[in-house]
């Protein structure tokens, strides 16, 4: 029984008590906020304790962290809670700084303690079941892979001054589902956006709207497109064209009813947004985590793979503000030296 | 917070277990099974209490019973735990015999204790959402109903010989749907059926394949196919034309990946069995189980609705052995005088 | 090249106009019709001679005639056809008696000129797709066979006085496609039907919504959905559920368009009417006449066939009349002794 | 009556050819092809006469050309009908060369007869039913668009080295329906591409598999991806989003067959290539073209339109190369000076 701190009660932090909660092979022992009621409530709902995030490091009896506070702590708190020796499942993205987050890699790389990072997406049942028809050689060598990750409404634009930027706070998802596909971290990034959705986003300094191009040395393509809004729900697909064949993951829908009229066929809209379409997702996840930890074999996700994906998102950022094609050097995806 | 006892600790039976242990609003307290292992096995998973059946009635911290033993059980529990004032959810079907189920309807009905029966698709979300669409009046007055129900295999014959038929056992579920879609029980029942899928079964003197032709007194239709075996999972569909459209639910595919090379376009199966395909299903029934008997409201599937069905089910066998239309009298419907 | 004449300049005639001069091996020589004016109208747009049926009959030049006029005509002009030496294509239905229709096949059925009868939907490659999967043993032994069809609108009730019933007009090319491919004739059938859609067509005696149950001596089934009213266009499915899995021919929509919205994902309808359902059918069939003709092969529809859809169309109706399951006697389906 | 000479008669200029006998308002009088033989044999099946170009400009009683040669014909064909008096129907592209087309462009704009490009693919009656649906306002205002476009195989590397390379040969299609959908030219352009299918068009100097990203000025962005081999088919689809929803235009598949077993479900693929595909296409562009010419109205596509899509492929040729974004200036969309 693996004995769990939750660090950050937020909305995402609400999913992941639930995973911890439901799952035989895990407990949730405490939780931190930094506001104390928020980690009292959601203690109290699963018989927890609230505790200090100093608490937690310090208290032997707990074995891992899970980190879903706000992206500007997670580099320290993932070097803190290795330090501690505590196993650690962090929310995407690893940081909003390419160079602190390879400092973090460096930091913890030495540790015996595993930091899996929360790109939840992997998890996915559809396109866990994508990539294992891929890697079954089902479609033979990937050519061309496409990713649409689009949200149903924009991020208040405070929000949006904070995050990042779209390429580091959400097309970072598409960036790792991409170098999970195919196996690794591409060569060149070409980036371009536009604030059509919003002109308060790009008066803001940001996109809402992007279509990344990345290329692999051997020549393998990807193409993700985002967009900040689309009213009818969280559109998340992936497609991917072989030499022998096309491998697609469509879009979960509300329910399977269809209705014809002189209007037409109507069909269910997509899950709304992420907390609909990825539920049991987030629960696969941690459930991988559990297990890893467990048995002492590798997280399904590293630490590494999350510097990866922000290396590319850095580089997406130059790509669409110089309009040239950007080269990922080795040193964009290793540990601080 | 509803204090539940567990009658029958066997497949289904740990199905409910979890709907139960997982509803904010109720507890699993007890489990009771004529084995009295299992009962103890599944009551510690939960941290409930193994008891008898006569404890389980006789303790007054018990507010409701859910029943899923043997269905040769169900009436005199039923009658019971009723008497005992226990709120019941009573797995389907009532009874294997019409008149002892129409007892049953009377021994019950004065008491104040709900009874509800266990005809769980009415909480498919995708079912419910046809019916909602038709009940808000989608596609006019409906004409033509059609449920198409398929089991992925056929059960071993020693079970068909005790089953009742394929009418009792299995089509009853599409009665209810019927019934249910409709509003109301039909008034004229035409069947066929063969043993085509295994002779054994036809030796039993049971069918494998039916087709039901259900009429009701202002002409509209419903079809019910079944079989026993559909060697790709669990088909059940429901489709229905009205005056202006029609309204279908379609099957739940195990994911949403499609692979396309030169043998076609592959997409995946519908969920296996049941377990499968219903588990939202389960929880969906427990939730309104609770909070029908929290508010004191009516319960969603009556312990008429289920005498209704097995009215049905009776005319079927009748009609399917005789080559007859079978008409509906008042009095199959009716509890017992 | 085949020399033809056309006999019926109605809407139908013209369909077959089009496919017999479109056809490189056959040519439109002449049109005859009881309305000279249509005759010799359609004559003209594709460079025929207006004629009349005796002329046809007479002119020793003429290869072939397409019979597209009443049906009381076709019998009495099947005969004279094949005793003028003439290759037949007679539209569906032979006749709307049974035993005239027997009496006919009895008259030529020693004649060497070939009769077909159009039952056009064996030809749309949909439906040829799946019977051809089948006869590949693709899922095993066939077991269920589902079809719908529902009309867009009901014809004027003026039409259903005469068009000998929904059986006999409309349902009729759904037993041809159940003994079409299960090879053969049913042994019994079930009929149920009711005047849901307008009840001045049950006033006329006949129904509008219909549920046919077919079984054959080995116990296979197929089940029959007819309605004269699907607002949203013409409904042409088939489906069979077989020992190894399930083949369904699905509609024809008008475009592959999806539009998603807050409202839900919208596709398109089926194609509107048989008319634009079946164009492509009719030139198929067409095809297959003219290619058995030049090579003296038996032609893919006979008269017998004509005859036993029209046996299974005679049974249904004393079924839904009588509410007993009619057995089909082996004299329904011959010649007339 | 519109009397047509058809020049060229290889494979495009027979389904030209079919295109001109079916319409009722055109007539095929002549065949012109270097290959003289295949001019005669071409004419003869359609009652034409076989003539050289010269002798097609000459003859006054010609009404239209339609140019169905090599593209290094096409700019000096078009001027030469132009100045004959001839409506010319053009297949695309109009020239490899942009300088050469836009002197065309500047040679026949102030002639009377008008000059329509063969962009097949704004006739296909599901593109044209999602560019009307846009036009209409269904999904609000256009963000992202996306073009697939895979051919089944690639040609022989032969071919490639003439073929002015995947952007204006292949990809110059997709071009012009991004600017049709979203009415004009693009702003600036953006390629990558890759060898990947076969390393002997690497040699060539040309890419098989290339993605494009398109920006309007006010901030629209279209995404083109092209792939010289999906095993599968023609794989030909389009997809719209917008503020208020997306449009998409799927697939046309063989047939509407699905067969379900244990291995899953299975669909027929698309359609295979550009003949089958586009079959009711080419006949809805001659019909179109017809229609203009006889209404003495604008033509559906303009040499300007064709002159467009080559400035874009212009420019997507030069991006691959160099990894910029390259800027569509206005001298590169307009007529020679």
């Amino acid at each position: 029984m693996l004995r769990v701190a939750l660090l950050g009660a937020g909305r995402i932090g609400q999913v992941h008590a639930r995973s911890i909660a439901a799952n035989a092979h895990s407990a949730l022992v405490a939780v931190a906020d930094v506001h104390a009621e928020a980690a009292a409530k959601l203690a109290e709902a699963y018989g927890a304790a609230a505790m200090t995030v100093e608490a937690v490091l310090a208290d032997a009896s707990i074995d891992a962290v899970l980190i879903a506070t706000s992206t500007d702590t997670h580099s320290d708190l993932i070097e803190a809670a290795t330090a501690a020796g505590k196993a650690v499942l962090c929310e995407k993205p690893v940081d909003l700084s390419l160079a602190r987050a390879q400092a973090c890699l460096a930091a913890t790389q030495h540790h015996k303690a595993p930091v899996m990072i929360g790109f939840n997406r992997r998890f996915d049942p559809n396109f866990a079941a994508l990539k294992a028809a891929y890697d079954r050689g089902e479609i033979g060598k990937g050519e061309l892979l496409s990713v649409t990750s689009f949200d149903p409404a924009p991020p208040p634009v405070s929000y949006v001054k904070v995050s990042g930027g779209l390429f580091r706070d959400m097309m970072i998802h598409d960036f790792d589902m991409a170098c999970w596909i195919y196996g690794g971290a591409p060569d060149r990034v070409t980036a371009v956006g536009s604030s059509i959705v919003d002109p308060a986003i790009g008066a803001a300094g940001d996109v809402d709207t992007a279509v990344v191009t990345l290329i692999w040395n051997d020549g393998r393509i990807a193409v993700i497109k985002n967009s900040r809004r689309a009213v009818y729900g969280y559109d998340q697909r992936v497609e991917l064209l072989g030499s022998e064949g096309l491998l697609g993951a469509k879009n979960v829908l509300e329910n399977t009813v269809e209705k014809i009229t002189v209007a037409g066929a109507v069909s269910a809209k997509p899950e709304y947004f992420f907390l609909e379409r990825y539920m049991r997702a987030y629960a696969a996840e941690w459930s991988a985590f559990v297990a890893a930890v467990a048995a002492g074999t590798a997280v399904p996700v590293s630490l590494q793979d999350g510097v990866a994906a922000l290396a590319v998102a850095e580089a997406a950022t130059r790509s669409a503000q110089t309009g040239q094609t950007v080269a990922l050097s080795a040193a964009m995806l290793e540990a601080a030296a």
